[in-house]
């Protein structure tokens, strides 16, 4: 089968030599001649090639299993008895997005590796669209030094599409030298879907980065992501060549998309679809399936977990354990050619995982490379400095041009309009006509209607400012602001009045990024995310008050839904249907061009 | 997931530009904005992916799927109404040896091809055996302009041992160049186990030869062969690199090769164990597992067919076919990392077959790249060609030294003497310990007790003879000999008398190569395989009569066995445990050594 070799995330070592005297001491450990660094005796192994729990000890030599044997058949530098628990493999990430914890690398991986990841997919098209390639290189090198495995995508769509103004535009002649980087699993979420279809250049061209003697020998994975397309133009996006989505919403979507051969990512984050999913999953048992977080707030990940809470979901929504865990092991590496980690077999990567319960998941113990890296809930090791070198390209990234509160109004008359609608625990948007007031030749806030005013304040010096109309916050008073903007991260704002609005968006300003709160002419409540304006240098549980102090400072002033800072942040993002609003203004997803709020 | 193209099975075709519009028109196919090469409607689709059978209508494209859609999606230049028969994908041998059917790569496609095979993995360490590197070269040369897509293995161990005298030595780095052929599609089967746990060098080189970025860019599969190992030398073997298995013998063993991650194939050819292993596979279902023939006589293909036979078979035992169907076709497919075949999906390679049943299995018409190349039970194909300037390399292949009836005498007491067993159905043998009669101070046949002697004549002018004793024949009178034996294919013979015996070898020299049975001073009958001595230039058909005819003469003469010369041509394979007999004499195969008839 072919391989990625796990600790270099490439095909072997430079010395074959060095290579092969590993290769000779591996099999001598596995047939018992020679003592291995570790062994893990009295567990019981999850094993995903025979899907069943088999009792047996496991010798792990130079980071690698070497044996998988009968208890008593290993003995080593170190043993440690697991005493009856589970020992599974090393969990797998396979689509998220780090920035969306606000956390840098190394934070999110002390804050996952708890949780039983061990190795994460992370498309970085947030730091891309804020700050290029040099975003880009900023995110691989800080990646370097962590034990957690971490991936990521090359950005397929970014900017998402011409109605979004952001800081870089990548294309595939772009990407191309990153592509070989050992740390690039596969070719990101290809987002722009009618593009693909429609057959455009550009976007051919970035998909042609996964196919092998391409960008890269081996070939890459290419991600997909085409919320509710269906049908024949469903069976152009698979032709064209996107390999797996992670956007379903409805369980006969998902099922048509199993059935084309792509890759069924069920979704547990901030935003979920897994309930939805679970029933195809329970009936197909694809082996083509997998579960991600894509989306997952700091405080969600704490509070919640990782890869490990949507065990839990999963295995409480009814499916076998064994078939859970391939889920998020097995199947993923599969899908990325990690030939060598997923499962418990000589030869695999000793990335493991002791739980003493499979349907309670909680990890007692994490291994990466044979190495623990978490045990009880915490962590082993530190996140290392940031790259000095690099971390310039991230800092000082925000500049608005030409801003003032007068750049939030909204011309309009008595009547109807289109209104933005927001749906409970999904990133689409519905396409409302409502009913609103102008006064004075302009539309307002209504809280009376749950209405308030919605605006999205280019950052990138070119001044364009985009203002609209939302239903469902439950914002009354005030307003709230986000540099976290999917996925051009221009600033977000919405709230009752312009003055607050535009008090926010200069708050962010100051701040080079952030999360912020204002009412009645004041700052309540900020949180500064300086790194590209999406990330906090600081560690998890730090980050994580401060968005719990951020949404009850919300919260205060009305806001009535959970995580209303996520769904702030995707607003804007004009590949999501149905209704978003970007810099140019409010956007019809479906007719793809931007509608004014008001017809005449 | 990472990728090989089917057209070439290789990376992705020279010329971009043409790849992207290719692509670009296969989308306009798979949305019905442009008509398909061919629909094929009126289908009940097996969906690898979703598990299930689907009523639906494919449109192809430059010989790939463009859509799958529902009934009336598609319009083509062509239009097939499959009037509700089952379509599945094309069927792949995952391990086989196309020698062993006595036929030339585009016979042996003729053969089975209407049986719904389209892409068939040989290792040809046969040829390799006899010819080395020019034996390889022809044979992938004769592979050209066949339209079953027929890829072959590096073989990894030739000869099979020291103790076989064969007509070459092929060293990883003598196999390297080769490598990145595009019908290469894994390193072949590594029988010496014992050399891989010892960490043999050459044996670790071999493997080696699969590691992505060694030989190849994206490495190759690794096809393990070892009959009965288990526990901790196992563990071994798997360390070192070995992926798959067709050897197990029982239940437990082949469970114990799943756990460890290695791919099962279950044998059901000349020599079968999916009887013994279809429990494992219904109780267990493995991902990593297929059905393969590994050898098959021609004449045991043209009456019971090939995959499509074990397909009857393993749905006969109880396996769901849907299941049945994924073994020889998703999962081979994933082996070999043929990511775009085995499955019915946009992008793939419309390599299909029709068939009215799933249970009684037989294809009514068979597609590759989208073109009928078989229907109802016939190729729609002829043989090209054999490729003129490479077939000298594998005719005039064996010229015996010194050679005589006197070669064959065999000294030896009255007592006991160590016997060769034969096992129904299995290439493995007993290592049985008779009382025998001496006559003249010579050991001879004894028909009274199923004894007969047993030679192995060197066929590349070493002049080695190695005389045996076997035991289960049932041969009363005359010879049988064969050049086919493995694997270095040197001249068996068994026979009542020595005078029968050397006739029978003389005349295999004088064909270069064939099967024979002698009696009484005279040729009986008689196949000539001049192509390596191993092959017949024939079609199926008329080489399956020789068979028959072969086969009778044996019958005639008492032989009380099915295949005789299936049997006759595993006593001399060093690498399959217990007693075998090689051109060095009697070898205990556990001990790994060459043995005495007799002690003392």
């Amino acid at each position: 089968m072919v391989a990625r070799d796990a600790a270099t995330g490439e095909a072997g070592s430079g010395d074959a030599t060095a290579t092969r005297d590993e290769r000779r001491a591996l099999i001598r450990v596995a047939r018992g001649q020679q003592p291995a660094d570790l062994v893990l005796r009295g567990g019981r192994v999850v094993n995903v090639f025979s899907n069943e729990i088999v009792p047996a000890e496991v010798a792990i030599l130079g980071g690698r299993i070497a044996g998988v044997g009968q208890p008593g058949a290993y003995g080593g530098a170190r043993e440690v008895d697991l005493g009856g628990q589970y020992l599974l493999p090393g969990l797998i990430e396979a689509h998220t997005h780090i920035e969306s914890a606000l956390l840098t690398p190394g934070e999110f991986a002390r804050a996952v590796a708890p949780h039983g990841t061990t190795t994460v997919v992370s498309d970085p098209h947030e730091i891309a669209n804020v700050a290029g390639l040099p975003g880009l290189r900023w995110m691989l090198a800080a990646a370097e030094g962590v034990p957690v495995r971490l991936h990521f995508t090359l950005p397929s769509c970014v900017p998402a599409s011409e109605f979004e103004g952001n800081g870089a535009t990548l294309t595939a002649a772009d990407l191309l030298p990153l592509a070989s980087h050992p740390r690039i699993a596969s070719v990101g979420e290809v987002m722009n879907y009618p593009g693909v279809i429609a057959g455009d250049q550009t976007m051919l061209d970035m998909i042609a980065l996964g196919r092998p003697g391409g960008a890269t020998p081996r070939g890459l994975a290419v991600d997909g992501h085409a919320p509710g397309l269906r049908g024949l133009d469903l069976c152009g996006y698979v032709a064209a060549g996107a390999q797996s989505d992670h956007e379903c919403v409805a369980a006969d979507e998902a099922l048509e998309k199993v059935r084309l051969g792509m890759w069924l990512w069920a979704r547990e984050g901030s935003m979920r679809n897994l309930a939805a999913l679970l029933p195809v999953i329970l009936e197909h048992r694809p082996e083509r399936s997998g579960f991600v977080a894509d989306d997952r707030t700091c405080g969600d990940l704490l509070r919640q977990g990782d890869l490990d809470h949507i065990l839990r979901q999963a295995i409480a929504g009814g499916l076998d354990p064994v078939q859970a865990i391939k889920m998020v092991t097995l199947y993923p590496a599969q899908y990325f050619g990690f030939a060598d980690r997923g499962a418990i077999a000589p030869g695999f990567a000793a990335d493991l995982v002791v739980a003493p319960d499979l349907g309670n998941f909680w990890p007692s113990q994490v291994y990466v490379s044979g190495e623990l890296i978490a045990a009880e809930g915490q962590a082993r090791f530190t996140a290392p400095p940031l790259p000095t070198d690099l971390t310039a390209h991230v800092t000082d990234t925000i500049g608005l041009r030409d801003f003032s509160a007068e750049r939030l109004r909204l011309p309009g008359h008595s009547g109807t309009a289109r209104v933005i609608g927001m749906i409970p625990d999904q990133i689409v948007s519905d396409d409302l006509r409502m009913e609103v007031e102008a006064r004075d030749g302009y539309l307002a806030a209504d809280p009376r209607w749950d209405v308030v005013k919605v605006a999205v304040v280019e950052r990138y010096g070119r001044g364009r400012v985009g203002v609209g109309l939302l239903h469902g916050l439950g914002l009354r008073r005030g307003a709230v602001a986000s540099s976290v903007a999917h996925d051009a991260h221009n600033i977000v704002v919405a709230g009752a009045n312009d003055g607050d609005m535009a008090l926010a968006a200069r708050e962010i300003e100051r701040m080079q990024g952030g999360l912020v709160v204002t009412c009645d002419g004041a700052v309540v409540e900020r949180l500064a995310l300086p790194l590209g304006g999406l990330v906090s240098p600081l560690p998890a549980p730090e980050v994580a008050q401060g968005e719990d102090r951020i949404e009850r400072a919300a919260a205060e002033l009305g806001v009535h839904i959970a995580r209303p800072f996520i769904f702030l942040s995707f607003l804007a993002l004009s590949v999501v249907p149905d209704l978003k609003i970007t810099d140019h203004g409010l956007l019809d997803v479906a007719a793809w061009r931007i509608v004014p709020v008001q017809e005449g």
